[in-house]
């Protein structure tokens, strides 16, 4: 049985995390959380490719990339533009590829334009609060539901 | 070092899972959710005792308990009350106890009303969408956060 | 051909009707509608149990009880609940037993809060503004109801 | 003891009922209904006229006319008119005969524009769901409050 | 110098006036009205024409029929319609003859849905709450707002 | 018969009138405007005493001190109170003098902020968009509907 | 192959066109417009029939026919009925014949209460803006549309 | 002269009274409270009997109970259902006691869901923010509420 | 221990209290509220002194002035300037003494826009419908509230 | 007569047309619909350029380009930036050059958030719900608009 | 070249500036300021007039003084008056002076309520949360502003 | 004391200006404001750098980049993206590094979607309506907020 791959994403301004607003975000590293989340994906036979851009419109292309590449699922932290992205929204929908939409804090605490994602009714499940093991959550929880498809 | 325990507490109509309304729930019922937790909690050293009532009131008195049980973290899916009931909110913020929401369903696909949770802001951190792994994720997660404070 | 059996069900305050608030819902006692129903069903060869609580969940309870006593339909005054209760709603389409919303008085002069109804979209019939006899006319309507299934 | 008169009065797009959108509102005809209720009304001993309009001064018009014509009480399904016509709720108001709002679906089901009733508040009762029955039980439930005034 | 002419609209349901629903509108016809209308006019030097009717299409007609009949001003009582139809709105506008709208009772005063109204910003001036004197106050207005053009 | 004694009240800004902002108030001056209203007046057996202030708390004492001065009437031209002022709304209230709301331009052709009038239901009477005719118009109205008492 | 037939619809005021306010609809009569789309349906072998009222009613007869006389595809300008006739929107689903909603302004350019239409969803397509030459858009578009189905 | 009788509810949560929370409701426990009003009612002349419970349903129950018990007026802090209980509302409307709304708390310097009180346009008086004084002052108030009557 | 010195502050229209509008507000006079405030006073060693303005600008400057008078504490009922006035709130806020919002009615029970304070959340308590009494209880409470700090 | 050029610029997720989400769009490709305009324009005369981007910054810059390369007209589809891009509203005013807006689908068919364009009171003309024909259509339209500027 | 002519006015509770809220408003004072404001003046050639107020009245008066005044500009910093006055509003449109609207703090991280100003659209600029400094750059933009008329 | 290092940050269609739209936004061009701030900032001992941009990916790029060149402080006219980018605010919050929010002309002024900035509260302060003067106060402003932390 070949290995199922994953695309995680990372959107705007998470190139940033471990270095600044660690009030919200902690001091873990994006590079930190790749590395958990390749060697917790070598662990349970996934293969992780990971991508980070503060431009709404390269997200957009990586994702129609996903397709050709035989992706089978993608982990996605949207960050700011899960509030605001239809064109996001767009793209997943259109490549019909399952995605988890995560999110490090628990957005229910921060200011009332970030209660409201764009994303979440077309996501197969979401994952928000637990800091860096959000993505690990999301990792486990996209396999599972890739195996009961 | 002692072994945590957690309360895992299941809202209205939750007992009829995996008889009724499968396109929402699945086939699981609550017996094998809370079997599932048991063994995930026996591997990971965590005690897990559950609970279930269609009453808000004895969710409410429930939560109280745990408090006297030295009960160290709760996993909840509040059910029909995650949208209505601030007397649960209350219950869970006077005790002090960090607290994981849990749904099964992706409840940003169902009814408008569904989109708003009274205890979101109040949670450490949520988990939608997986079915029943989302309770498993949940205690993943909740381990995580304790292990880190 | 068997006899249908229905279940009636009262929601919070009405055990106090004909004794108080005339003025929204006459003289009449919830013991004097029980009477009428069942009359009015050994006519039309239906059995009729009924049950009144104050207590969202004993309703939620006896809704759920409803499907292992065979019961083909319901008749339900929610009362208060009506414009908050989710619970009962998601017992109500968990079941998937046709039910019938009935009011004594017109929902629509009172309250602004009264004019939202979480169960209605899920009811296949409404009856308000009758009195005593909203009841016997849903009893009729749903008869005529599961007679075209 | 003299009998009673009713005026029932069917809405816009109501005359193509029984040969159009079935999935909303069944197979029986305007002129089915209509002979249902004459039959019902000569057992209960209420004299009914009916009148179907596309037109919402001929509907006004024609309730004005039932001030001089004597009619006990209307029966009305407003159809498309429910939700914006203040013509049709002030010539209700101003004739002063008792009303009852009946619709063939249940209109809580339907478009969100379709769930606000222009005359609800001034109907003496409601009922909605029961397909053609409707009319039926709002026939029994008209007589019924005309006797209890 | 040649006479004025204008043109009294009244919308539906006022034929009834004086006969129902004297405790919104009062006792006075609306052959009362247009009497002292004419008489009005006749001592001011305008000639008056008066049309009543309930179908909105109508109103829209005649209104259409005023700038043929070099009608000077219009006086408009839109009664149920001031608050939904845009069909008049657009045909004063088209016209471009001024036109004062008109209540007898004080429509604040009243359900909240009869405090906007859809010709209010086009209209030359509004007169409200005077029972059938509004009209004669418009009768001034309208003539001393032609006379300072 | 004693004469009638009317109280005009002009609210702020209205002091600048005929010197400022002709696009929405005309060329006349407050000082034509009370000529014109005592002209009136006199040819109509009417006392009329003028007030104008800039001050919410002054228009209030002015209403009081109306009570002790045997004012038969109001006309008041509340200006931008009118959108703010309960308190100018709970003076006359409280006085139960009839007053009428006057409004030289037509409110609803301005921002919408000023579409709603705090005084507006508690008045007996509106006029509004004829200039400094409207206070005329009121005078007229608000004797006629003294006599009808 | 047999021609296509198409009915054209043109709601209230619209027999104004060319006469009255060329701001908004420009210089080209109806019957102007009306030639031109009998040409242009020459041209590509569509029988058009004309049909223009004031009257909601009337506009809801002529959709009714429309289904006897076997039109193809309706071609509807509502005008001011756009916003409010929910009648409208119910004859055109109730007979299940293609329609375009066209419009010779852009709405979303004039008043709020413009900019929701209560057809739009109901309709194939939608073309506005274009002046009298939306109406020969909308008819080669309903061609198209029915060559494909 | 007998002696007033009044009854002491308290809604959900407030068990915990004094062990959790201080940052709101402070040290005092809820049997402190009791026995403070136990100890003024004594001085003033009132019979005291108090309930506490975490369910809706027991509260309208022993709602019900007080007008069985010559209940002459009720001191309720409703809690969390302060903001979403009717069943409440309709108990306390049903029997017809006077009844004062209580909060230890400033509801409004709380989140939003707090501010709006089901209860509150149907109690006699309200007192909030004074922490347990809230209970002592209401005692006060309601007593000489009664002594007016 | 030198006594405590309160501001009692009476906003707009409270100068006409006992003389007009019995329904909402009584027959008790501003002059009884202030005799009785000073007896009570007198009993629990307060020092009081009142103001009433229907000027918001002197009832800010009285407010200013209480901090060089080192006031203990303010009770304040603002009557109409409750719901608008954030110059009151600033004034408040600026000086920083503890302070008591007042209303002699349920302002719940009244209109719309009486049911938002301005003032509310800067409150350390609120009493409300108690007639002349609320504010006797308010002084009561604002006594307990500064023996706590 | 020189020929008309014009731009035609394709949104975000565009490029996918053809290969995904045939529910919504269709099977043409983009190459196809921009071949068939290329020929299109070849009869009638007009240079067709043709621009698709996934960034919001790329179609801005290439409507400033459009100004220098003395575009004549714009035909834009959107696409997701429809609901939310301001930069692509100011960029289009600011080059002044006439645009029409399409959509391949009937956009208020859609969910609620498509319902509503940044661009539409800015545009010539709408075209939306012909498919790939929309494209087509507006290329027509907008000559026409061109002719008779 | 004459000397322009600058009024600076000061709403509510700012005559508090320096003594209290210093969170807010930092600790220089009112007259710190207006000696500022006087020292840039002379160095630019511009003649400062200062006034303060609690009264809304005071300042309309104030502002209508300006006019005869021969006041080039106004710097005005209306304080809780900025969310409530159409008063102020309505005089500074009426005399036609250019004024620069200042805040000390930047109103948009305080209270919802204070996010809104009546006076923003009606001003010439804007300048906010620079402290005492807001003045000065208000004073030199407003002068910069009336060079270039 | 070294010199402070300054980052003028324009957004979208700020390329155009002093080409486009001078309705709006006046003659000057970029460069011109460019070097104005130069200018000043050579005057005030202020190194500037400016950077514009239609790609809102590039300014958050562009702003991350500025906490390793040591940037002081930002001004920034976020033009289009002022409105919707959640982005930038994440980003300016994510470097904490102190930022004017700039407006050329009065945003207060224009659309409804322009009067709200998702970076308003983050800002340090705001100036706007001044055209270029705007972004030079802001220099101003800015070096004047520096100091004194």
């Amino acid at each position: 049985m070949k290995n199922l791959r994953f695309l995680v994403l990372h959107g705007p301004n998470l190139n940033l995390l471990g270095t600044r607003e660690p009030g919200h975000y902690g001091h873990v590293t994006l590079a930190d959380i790749n590395q958990s989340l390749i060697e917790l994906g070598d662990t349970l036979g996934i293969e992780i490719s990971t991508f980070q851009s503060n431009h709404e419109g390269e997200l957009v292309d990586r994702i129609h990339q996903a397709a050709s590449d035989n992706i089978d699922g993608i982990i996605i932290n949207p960050a700011a533009y899960t509030h605001t992205s239809i064109a996001l929204r767009d793209a997943l929908l259109a490549i019909s590829i399952p995605f988890i939409e995560v999110h490090l804090s628990n957005i229910h605490r921060r200011e009332e334009f970030r209660h409201h994602s764009m994303l979440a009714d077309a996501a197969t499940g979401i994952v928000a609060g637990f800091g860096a093991t959000s993505y690990l959550l999301a990792l486990r929880g996209l396999q599972d539901h890739l195996r009961q498809i």
